[in-house]
């Protein structure tokens, strides 16, 4: 898919985009809501990923593999200035209705000629904790 | 610290000073640091926490509870516009000269009327992995 034929006029719709993809596993759209340049990924345990290509391939990798299921995700903050909008999101990663995982993500867009497309996603699985175990 | 004590003239000053004060165990650096406004934090395997007062209590935590060691920080990629900066961060937590973990920070910056301030700090620890393992 060709960025040219989104048309993503907000932070909020990029958002949708994104989900949607992540949820069908469809890679075509997730390759064009990244944008071309210098962008950096972060996967719940991952390092840094950087640029489009290794970014998409991690992502062709994750979808191809996932098992289906569902995302269900909240928006917990928003910043944003006229060119960059940085989301902070719970996602509830969801199999036949149970929720097997919970992952913050921060995602952030930018505003280009077209489109606002994602120049950075970083996830993290929150841990299940004891009662009095330190944040660390 | 009182906000107007600092003179944080950029997103770069405010990593230095975040940096510093996470090494140093400076509590009072930190919460002058943050933003008082809607901020929120993201430790390594915690959900996502949210305001000044909150953020602050979970850094005093951390910052008490933590046994020395140093910090060694690598800026992976800054996406910047006038009024917000969102930098992606390696932080190798170094005890006795060896490196215990690899965190993955994503900050964000907003700049106010005195001061740039952290607005944002999401981490996660980059888990080893054998070889031939999945991303997720």
């Amino acid at each position: 898919m060709a960025k040219r034929a989104l048309h993503i006029q907000s932070p909020d719709e990029a958002e949708i985009v994104f989900y949607e993809a992540f949820t069908r596993g469809d890679v075509a759209v997730m390759s064009a809501l990244w944008s071309e340049g210098d962008v950096v990924c972060v996967h719940p345990g991952s390092g840094v990923i950087s640029g489009h290509n290794a970014v998409v391939r991690s992502w062709r990798h994750i979808l191809e593999n996932s098992r289906g299921g569902d995302i269900q995700y909240t928006v917990m903050k928003k910043m944003q200035t006229d060119d960059l909008a940085v989301h902070v999101v719970t996602e509830e990663v969801m199999v036949n209705a149970v929720t097997v995982a919970v992952v913050i993500a921060t995602n952030t867009y930018q505003r280009f000629a077209q489109n606002w497309l994602m120049v950075e996603h970083h996830a993290s699985i929150v841990q299940q904790r004891r009662e009095g175990e330190t944040l660390q």
